[in-house]
């Protein structure tokens, strides 16, 4: 059955692969499965027939067969329960695995995703300086305490799996903040998973689609 | 096998049902499921006997047997797949059920919480009005989707599934603020969740703590 996924025509990031479609081809790749990207404007994600789709009017979504899904954590998440690579068999290291996910989600991206939020929608404010020095704070409580539970571990919990992954698009968005930096063991663990086959593949698909825009 | 829960000896909302152990209790109650929940002090969520449970210091936790987890949104999700009454039979409706979960907390809660936490700590700030009619657009935006999506119906897709019981415990941190009443089907929504017997039960269990404590 053919995976449809949509994504951004033109990426706001200019191809550093932050955009939330990144985790789900990365998921994709990771298990081999082939899938085609549906490339949406700006506009076109705010009208009805995406808003059907996607009832927050964002991307990515995923379409097989007769199942429409939104929500990147969700997709990479029924991406893992059905093939084989990105959650342990074990019932109990599975639990752990999909805690990982929820962390990165709703416990370590909040801060970092208002950061880049604030740098977008506040830099003119005359708070701007002192708002961003109380989100670096909540952000460096944060990678602390990751950096204490991941140690010299290659992975969050036992093997690579979907916590991992979007955790490392969590930890991404920080690059060139020169905080990741400040924890070498964290720093590490996402050249980690930048390294991985998969990973380069889904960067270099999401890059595509920006090349082809702006030499076509 | 005994399930026991962490949450706070004194919660910092005054028994309104707000701290995230709320979610855990109204799910252990839908399916029926007894469980012991141990009271942290602040000062104890930070030491290393309860790091080693939560990596990043926070309640809820959930111990059963050998598994110990953390992060709400999982606790929640490995009560669903253990118990029937949380998630669908179906495999696309069970799907989408767990898409809504990842919503409320990845889409609708962040602008949500950001405001809680903007009027805790940049109530005395210069900027704090103009801030919170920032947050307050985000938020509203979130909310005429969700209310559009919701429409007539009772739930979210089908039937009352974690997915509802997750939304309802992010729209309620709103009482109080006159937002909700903008959208009297969302209002309707949270009081539907709110009579179910299953959630009387886990908020005054929760409220229990804090009138043992004030009475102790």
């Amino acid at each position: 059955m053919t995976i449809t996924i949509t994504a951004f025509e033109r990426s706001p990031d200019g191809g550093k692969g932050l955009a939330r479609d990144m985790r789900v081809r990365w998921a994709l790749e990771e298990v081999g499965q082939p899938y085609d990207a549906r490339l949406l404007s700006f506009k076109a994600m705010k009208e009805p027939a995406h808003l059907a789709l996607h009832p927050f009017g964002q991307i990515p979504t995923y379409e097989e067969g007769d199942l429409a899904l939104f929500e990147s954590g969700a997709i990479v998440f029924h991406i893992a329960e059905r093939h084989a690579g990105l959650l342990p068999d074990d019932a109990n290291a599975r639990t752990r695995a999909i805690a990982w996910m929820f962390a990165a989600l709703n416990t370590v991206e909040p801060p970092i995703f208002d950061r880049d939020l604030a740098k977008v929608l506040e830099r003119d404010e005359p708070w701007y300086e002192q708002r961003l020095r109380v989100l670096e704070d909540s952000i460096r409580k944060r990678l602390g305490d990751l950096s204490s539970r991941l140690g010299d571990a290659d992975w969050l919990d036992g093997a690579f799996s979907a916590g991992d992954l979007l955790m490392v698009t969590v930890l991404r968005r920080l690059q060139g903040s020169g905080m990741l930096e400040e924890y070498p063991n964290l720093s590490a663990y996402v050249a980690r998973c930048e390294a991985r086959p998969a990973y380069k593949r889904a960067f270099d698909a999401q890059l595509a689609v920006l090349t082809a825009a702006s030499t076509g």
